[in-house]
């Protein structure tokens, strides 16, 4: 099957992986909003699952992987009782939490667009799919915590345009007919390696232009 | 049919009459919001038939109950033009309300989960749908009156665990195929009464352990 | 097929028309909210598209139409672009941009309606999946943008009403077998023409009565 890039088992372990550390953001998020744990369960399955489920309800995926597997069901579980009890060393140790977070970035947006193709849809189609699939729980996080999605502000470090880059390099490989497991992973570090440099060096993009005076403005 | 647990009659009065006193809620808190008639018909539709429609689309039902059901769609109304035009009379009566949408929540988690069950999920992804249609309806009122989740914080009485609780019976009985009306009806007096005494007592969940230094967290 | 009401091209121009003047209004927005060019193009594409995915989702059409149709993917990319580098003129001419979203709102309620009946939905539920159409894109826009969604407050001026009145009088035509390019157009008009008539004379709905006290309400 085509979207299991890598031998089944190691997909799925990488799947486990990117959905622990995603949870963890969300839980993060939901002890900073002063939720309860359930509250912090919920933002945790929500950041995890919710951009895989938005791609799967799309496609006609259902029902959705993420209630098909008890393992993708758990992590978020799990990663809930890390924070709960160690809330201060996981924010201690929030750098490493965002390389992490930044491999799930990668790993999903290359699994998300391939995931899109099999179900038929276009590559411009897919590629959209695989930036949902890698951003969509983190928007959807945002939204139920009550705030303007990170995504979509400027001050924060670019988020979007590594998924873009990974999502669009496998669609390049999908119409070259030369996706596998080699390209697949190259694309997954493309988007993760751009990530680290987005958070390293602050790379942000440009708001609107002439926002509000043409003398003003040069960002 | 095993998700119409009573005769098809009664389980139809039921599902009325919760998603009748859910779309109260949900007109009250537009009130509270100064929104307008239409916000307050919009609100009281998604609060009551927000749950059940988001567990049909993961189920694939589709359509969803709720564009096929005119009584389904026709309470909400009648719960707006109640709030409309007796608004003080009704949040006078705010404890009644909250006793019958315990009732809803209790109605609504058993319900959610056997349709699940019926449509092929898994036991623990049928609890998980059980929830969501008692309490999906109460996040997305709120997310559309720009407020965090009530089911989120800390500062409210237990909603989610009665739920839970009542989702997690239903689900037992199915393993032990012991699911008829009596213990179907054990499983809504069980959520019902759990969510009286979390409002009665004012039963909260904890919040994440040291959540700012290790000295000054009690909860 | 039915809710190509017109000839196919000139129903492809109108949809990519009125998508376009939607995504404007998403992409001002994300400029009035200080979020990033992606941000402004996320957001294009969610107020111009999101109300037909809903339905789409509903309806079981699946993938929906956005997904399907490179060109109306496209269209919010060029309203983002137009935005992004002449945003102080777009904002300049408010008032035209007002006026071809009460085109937008008149054609999306009309086709909303068509394309749910035709997947089989009752005359109802398809009326209120042509609200959900026309509107649906702007609550899913002001809800990622952090706001009370502009449909449901008191103080904006009738949106939802123009379009429930072009869906209702699709749904009479469609009962009474008459609808057609010329009572489609009908309903059209008459939506756009009452969403102007609303604008130009700030009619607004009522909210709840006496929400304080019996004594201070008049609106």
């Amino acid at each position: 099957m085509l979207h299991e890039l890598f031998t089944p088992s190691l997909q799925h372990g990488l799947d486990l992986a990117g959905i622990f550390v995603f949870a963890i953001s969300g839980a993060l998020l939901a002890v900073r909003k002063n939720f309860d744990v359930f509250g912090m369960a919920v933002l945790a399955e929500i950041t995890a699952l919710g951009g895989g489920l938005i791609r799967d309800l799309i496609i006609g995926a259902v029902p959705p992987a993420a209630f098909t597997d008890l393992g993708y069901f758990s992590m978020p579980l799990a990663a809930t009782a890390l924070v709960f009890f160690l809330h201060p060393q996981v924010e201690r140790i929030q750098g490493a939490v965002n390389v992490f977070d930044a491999a799930g970035l990668g790993l999903f947006c290359v699994t998300g667009t391939t995931k899109a193709y099999e179900y038929g849809l276009g590559l411009t189609a897919s590629v959209v799919l695989g930036l949902v699939t890698a951003a969509g729980g983190g928007v959807l996080r945002d939204v139920l915590a009550n705030e303007a999605p990170s995504l979509l502000r400027w001050d924060r470090d670019l988020y979007a345009v590594p998924a873009i880059v990974g999502a669009t390099m496998v669609a390049l490989f999908i119409h070259f007919d030369v996706l596998g497991a080699l390209t697949g992973t190259l694309a997954v570090l493309t988007a993760f390696v751009l990530r680290l440099l987005a958070m390293r060096f602050h790379w942000r993009a440009p708001r609107a232009w002439n926002r509000r005076s043409a003398s003003t403005e040069e960002e």
